[in-house]
C-alpha cells in the first residue's frame, strides 16, 4: 500500500460556480486518493502524480451537479462513486494521450511519460480505466463486472510490476509469483468465477472455481514461459529466448540459476543479445531447470483439477479437467 | 460501418476438451465480431487483425465451461456476452504487451504496433477494453456503466481518428466535429447523463442533460483548442502552437484557412516548427479567425444553458448554467 496524499503542496481551489458542491468534491477527491491505492507502489505512484498535477474536476462536479439539479441526494457514495469514476476514465485518456503526443508537461508540470517513459504511462493509463470500470461496479453491487474488473486492474498492476523488474534478476525472483498471479491466472480465475456468478452459485462454489482457475492460470504461464526455452519456432511464431531479450527472467531460467548457472557475466544491459539467450535455453534444458518448470506446471494443474473435486459430474466439469491435464503439454 | 469478419482465411478448429461447448464459442466469435464493428474503421481494422491472428479463446471456453458446470443455460445471450468480454479484455492487454516489448510478431503473424505503429495500437488497446466493459454494462441491463462506457469507447474511437488526421488539414476539415465530440463532448454528455440516470429521472430529462454536456463539451474544446492558439503559456503550462506542432489543425486555424491562410506551404512533414506554429497562431488572431472560433464556442455555450430551459430551478442548475458561462472566457 502506498500513502501518497493528492495535491500534498497544493490548497484545492473549486472555482465559483462548484460551491452548492464543493464539500461534495471534497468527498470526489478522497474516494480518488483511495482507489488509486494499489499494492503496486509505482501505480500508486504515477496515479498520484498525473492527480496531484491538478485539473478542473469539471467531471466529476458535471455527474454531481446533474445528479443535483434532478433531485438526487448528492452526497450519497453512489453518486460520489460515480464521479470519481468519470475523472479517472479522464485521466487515464490524459495519460495515453502524453504517450500519443509525446508530450514533456502538462498544466506546467512534467508528464508521466517523461517521467516514467511510455510503457509505464500506457500500463498507468490502462490501471486507471480498469479502476473507474471497478468503481462502477461497486456502486452496482457485486457481479461479474466486479469480478472482471477486479481482473483488469491485476492485470495492469503486474504488466506494470513485469516493466519495473525487467533486467533485473533479483527483481523477477522476488515477484515472478506475483508477476504470473497478476498478469495470467487473475483474469483466468475471474472467467471461472462469472461462470459460477452467471449459475448464482453458493459462496463455496463460486470458490471452488476460481481456484481452479487461479491453478489453471499459473500452470498456463509456465508452461508459456517454457515454451520460450524450448518450444518450436515454427509453432510459436517467436523465437527461442524472446524472453530473455526481453529482460524477463521466468521460471525456467530461475531454477537453472539456483541451479548455479551463471547468468550474471551475460547480463550487462539487463537484456541478453539473441545469440546469448540461445545459448542459457540450452543451458536451461541441459542442467534439468526446464524439467522440473515442467513439473510445477503439472502440479498447478492437478491442483486446479482439484479444486473441483466437490462439483458434480457433468460435461463440462470432465471438459474442464481435460484441459488443466491438456494444457502443459501443449506447444504453442 | 466496417464488414471484417474474423479469421477470414482461417478455419476455427476448436481443440477436442472443447466438444461440449463448441458451438456455443462459435457464437462468442459472433459476439466478439459484432462488438469490434465501429463507425471509425481503423479501430475495427485493428481489432479484427489481432483476433483473425488466431488464440485458443481459452479465456471464453472458461466462462461457459464454468457456467455450465455449475447448472446455467449456456447458450444465454448473458453467458455468451461475458465469455467474449473476457476474451477483449485479454486481447486488449496483448496490444499493449505488444507495444510494450515493442514485439513484432505474435502467433507467426505481425504485431498491430509493426503494422500500425505504437500510437494505434495504445488506442486500439484502450478501445477494446472499453468495449468489453460497454459488453458487460449490456449484460447487466442500462445504467450508469453502460453510459460512461459507450464514452469510454468513443474516446478511444476518436482518439484513433485523430491519430490518423494527424498533419492533414483536408482530414482535419472532414473529422474535426467528431474527433472533438468524441474525445471530449462524450464523456461530458455521459457525466451529466448518469447525474439523470442517479436520480431516476425520466427520458425527456435524461435527454436534456446528455445534450447540455455535449454542447457543454464542445464549448470546452473549442476553448482549448483557441487557448493553443491565444493562451498565456504561463497559465496553460504549454507553448503557443503545440497542437500545429503536433499536426493537429483545430477549429480557429480551420476557419483562418478558409479564409485564406496560407498554410499548405509550411507544411512540409505534417507538422508544423515550433517557430513556424507560433506564426501561423499569431495570423490566426490578425485574420480575425480566432475571434470567430471564440464565438462559436459562445454559441455552444448558450445551447447549453437552452437545453436546461424546462429542468426545474435549484442551485444545482444555476452552477451547471455559471459553469457554461464561465468556460469559454477561461485562460487555462
Amino acid at each position: 500500500m502506498c500513502a501518497y496524499a493528492l495535491r500534498p503542496n497544493r490548497e484545492v481551489v473549486h472555482p465559483e460556480w462548484t460551491s452548492p458542491v464543493a464539500d461534495k468534491l471534497d468527498l470526489v477527491e478522497r474516494v480518488i486518493e483511495s482507489t488509486i491505492d494499489s499494492a503496486v507502489e509505482l501505480a500508486c505512484e504515477i496515479s498520484s502524480h498525473v492527480f496531484s498535477a491538478g485539473g478542473k474536476r469539471i467531471r466529476p462536479a458535471l455527474v454531481v451537479l446533474s445528479a443535483g439539479a434532478c433531485g438526487a441526494q448528492v452526497d450519497a457514495p453512489r453518486v460520489t462513486g460515480i464521479a470519481a469514476a468519470a475523472e479517472l476514465i479522464h485521466t487515464a485518456s490524459l495519460l495515453h494521450d502524453d504517450v500519443v503526443d509525446a508530450a514533456n508537461a502538462r498544466r506546467g508540470v512534467s508528464t508521466a511519460n517523461a517521467k516514467w517513459g511510455n510503457t509505464l504511462s500506457v500500463l498507468g493509463g490502462d490501471f486507471l480505466l480498469s479502476k473507474a470500470f471497478s468503481l462502477l461496479a461497486d456502486a452496482d453491487g457485486p457481479g461479474v463486472l466486479t469480478v472482471l474488473s477486479a481482473a483488469a486492474v491485476s492485470m495492469a498492476e503486474s504488466e506494470m510490476l513485469q516493466a519495473v523488474c525487467e533486467g533485473s534478476i533479483d527483481s523477477w525472483r522476488a515477484g515472478y509469483w506475483r508477476i504470473i498471479h497478476g498478469k495470467t491466472a487473475s483474469l483466468m480465475a475471474a472467467c471461472c468465477e462469472c461462470g459460477a456468478v452467471l449459475a448464482a452459485a453458493d459462496e463455496s462454489v463460486r470458490l471452488a472455481f476460481r481456484d481452479y482457475g487461479t491453478s489453471f492460470g499459473v500452470a498456463f504461464q509456465i508452461t508459456d514461459d517454457l515454451l520460450d526455452i524450448i518450444g518450436d519456432p515454427a509453432q510459436t511464431g517467436k523465437d527461442i529466448g524472446t524472453d530473455l531479450v526481453n529482460g524477463k527472467f521466468t521460471l525456467p531460467v530461475l531454477l537453472a540459476y539456483e541451479r548455479g548457472l551463471a547468468l550474471t557475466p551475460l547480463v550487462g544491459s539487463g537484456r541478453l543479445s539473441a545469440e546469448d539467450a540461445r545459448r542459457v535455453a540450452v543451458q536451461v534444458v541441459e542442467c534439468g531447470a526446464a524439467e522440473e518448470a515442467r513439473r510445477v506446471a503439472e502440479d498447478y494443474a492437478g491442483r486446479a483439477r482439484n479444486a473441483l473435486t466437490e462439483i458434480a459430474d457433468s460435461d463440462y466439469k470432465a471438459a474442464l479437467n481435460a484441459l488443466a491435464s491438456s494444457i502443459t503439454a501443449r506447444d504453442l
